[in-house]
């Protein structure tokens, strides 16, 4: 099946973040492709990948970098596709220079931006989801039961309290 | 016409950022409501709001909010559709309150968070529509050549460099 | 005996965190419930439980959560009852994202905000049983004793710097 | 009548923030006294007001100070009292030094802490009136009236997003 | 004279302090060129530049922007000429989101980065005529005076202080 | 009278912050001499300045600076007198900068730093002479007779609460 | 000997990080003592310490504390001997919270302030010396001597870059 | 062969850091030194080696210190070649404080600031290479190659993502 979301990261020391968005678009069972796209090693495959990003029938993409983290406002600057960008925590700041980079876009071009490091990983890929349940009833119903598990689960959790 | 987006804040003094996400809809001729619905004030509405939003058509709600910032979070406790939350900026900490209490989210729960203030709240206006853009062959286009303006007008901005 | 205490967290992995304020009521004898109770993933359950509090009997609520840590200002948006918020420490921000997330109220609701960490939750249990203190003398007591046993315990502590 | 509340700060250039907090008392008709006690000018001061509040019928202490805010800690050394700190806004640092001060104590002395600024300051005299209310029908009325107001008031602006 | 310095800035409103960059190399009769080239709106333009910038005989480039400021660094990953930083004051940040987003770059692609705001504008200059002159005496010697005048200068300021 | 302390500073723009030292020396009657002393454009007069202090008959040195803040720190090196540092309010991070710059000297080389801004500034000048009454039994009695002072005007300000 | 320095801490804990200012005194053969003072678990004993020091001989107060520090501040608010604060490194904020509890004194009280951790302890130490040193040749001799030493280790170290 | 590039520290314990900077030189084959030259330990060592490393044939020198890191900003003081800085990763701070320090200097005096830790060692070395390529061929020509492989490696990691 074609993939209709797009997952993207600068490096692939990023994927042990990025996994946990794919991880949850294998859950959903919405098609998606992962591929490593840096803003600062592969700038002109950066633009292509965005440029044809719709055409190709992506809807999402979800992007996710560290430090100085260009990418996914630069994607976001080649597409009019909404484009999630996760934080990745980075050395020696914490992912607080990730964040500020990803977040304080300029008018005219956002980044749907979610919480640094896993949290923020699993995030992308629900508000992925979330995105494409606008109009789609299926997925709507997944996210939905989705939900329910969660607050059985934490309804639950109580006992653990020992 | 129905409206497709809800923006919501936390008081009617958030309206003044708040309402340049407005702006944008109203220039790309995407129906909305816009209304105040505070999660420390009116936490019943917000919970109502959100629960039903989905049903009424809604299909993306834009959040602002300052300070501890709750309003985004909770809403998107309350629905699947997507949430974007536009940090306001605040008195003393200027905004960097509100935007760790709507962009750290835990797993489960994501928010679309955008920059702090005014560029904030435009692209919130803007991930709304590109949203919508993924089925609205329209509303691509208009967000297409909005960016082929935004485009012409900085490439004759040079002229200003004096 | 009925509890007067409600010491409720955003999730199990809080207890390691929020146990350090059931020691103190336990040490107080002070009883009290414990629950988890979730903004994020069972938001109902938690208007229900801040709604009910004072008419079950609870004269103050500590809540503890951590990140984009919402619970503590949404129970107190729902009852008139103390609610003490304990900032759990978050894994990117240390805390900071925490504490700010349930200092910075809006006016008309307040949250009254301990330390982050453990210390807090320490300090939460503490001041639960101080607010007690103001109508209950035995409670006084206990608590004047154990500030005399914490100076004895720092006065002879001179003796460890070796 | 007796105060039953103390609202001290560290300089009478804090009133004009901590008269929020009088404010509230006023309007729930709570008796309370106000003074000017500074930690660093007026320790001994400070310590006597501290040790004899409980005795003097004093329920609750409310302690506003700015940058190396040492009130409410000390004050809270001295008493087993609920303190509640107000973090004054600071010159260079925006209160965020002010915060940290006052709410970082160590486990065995607990301040009960609100926002920075204004928004603290009418958090603070609400917070005392709800621990009061804890014990107290007439002030919990009051309260809950209160927050009906505010609801009201939230549920109108709308009105106000021209 | 073709120049040998690109200034460039993302928006016609960096000006204001890029100027101050221009101002350097005019006293120092650099030739250079000055224009708005944006990462976010003119993607295309920003890699045409960097990409031509060194065979058309730029030396090396200042790059002014602010709040998620990538034009730096992207400009910075499409050529190997030094590229200067310049971290522009935003509004809610004061600049701090700008120069994380500056100077936090991968391994494998510099940026110099200067101060945040005017004084950081100077300094671009300033380091650009300073890196020219490693095989230029000419310019070495222009520096070298200006550092005499600025000690001279400094020298004298004693008698301002009253 | 030969000057006991040396009050410098890196800039002539700094003297707004840095009179409030001298005022306390004027007011206790303390010998000190002012200057313009730069780290940067003046190094080899604050290498001259710090080495020849102590013969000179200087006991102590207050370095004020703001921004990347090293005047205190270099003339700490270069002298074994006690050197303060008094960290001036700077332009975007507020003296966040100044304060870190200043008061982060490794292991060896101690700088007594002082807050921010004018109140720092203050303090630096009561600092020096409190060193100064650790031998001298007359400035002992004037910072007695000064803190008298203080206190007397703060129990009388209570009344300025209205 | 009469110590001519105290040496106190919050807690026993903070030893770890205030022997290094130890260390240094007894390198330099200077009297001192050291205590556990604690400003919220003993401060009557803090109050008495603060005011009996310069009778009983004491010269310099060194002060460490973590967290909401209000040590060093509060017993500067009780002596007018010269009062160094030492920031020790806190669990979730790195010593940030200590620093700026130290640092940011008001106008009137001032605590000299080292750096955060080990680092500061040790320059606590020498800046103790460097007070004495105003007047003792002796040690004046040493701290020289010892400025020597570590010059001349440095000046090998560069054979350690392997 | 002389060295054109001069890479110091301030502290041995800054090689693990700084030795990236010398591997890439390694790499590019330029020759250079490495030193161990401290601010606050060897301050006249470190003013000599600025002022006479452009007549030794020093073409750009590279600086790394962490803390309150003098070490790039006077050296700049001291030499108009083009000064590198490279914030050290610091212990309590992370190296926030040694980027603020070396990044924010005043206008006149610029350093080149690389980002925190190892990764800004290794840009120090390629931006030093840089500046050099802007009058040498063979320089650049090593530059573009190591950008090819740099991208043909990200290319190929998108096979590393399971």
């Amino acid at each position: 099946m074609n993939p209709k979301i797009g997952v993207i990261m600068g490096s692939s020391s990023d994927w042990e973040t990025m996994k946990h968005a794919c991880d949850i678009l294998d859950e959903l069972a919405i098609p998606y492709e992962k591929r490593v796209v840096s803003a600062h090693r592969t700038p002109d495959l950066m633009f292509e990948y965005a440029e044809r990003a719709r055409e190709r029938g992506i809807e999402v993409i979800i992007a996710g970098a560290g430090g100085a983290a260009h990418l996914p406002g630069m994607v976001a600057a080649k597409t009019t596709l909404p484009v999630i960008g996760v934080p990745v925590q980075s050395r020696a700041l914490n992912g607080l220079d990730s964040l500020l980079s990803i977040v304080q876009m300029p008018g005219g071009v956002p980044v749907a931006t979610v919480a640094i490091g896993k949290a923020g990983a699993t995030n992308a890929g629900l508000l992925a989801a979330q995105i494409l349940s606008t109009t789609d009833k299926d997925i709507t119903e997944k996210l939905e039961a989705r939900r329910l598990e969660m607050k059985a689960k934490a309804m639950e959790s109580t006992g653990d309290l020992q």
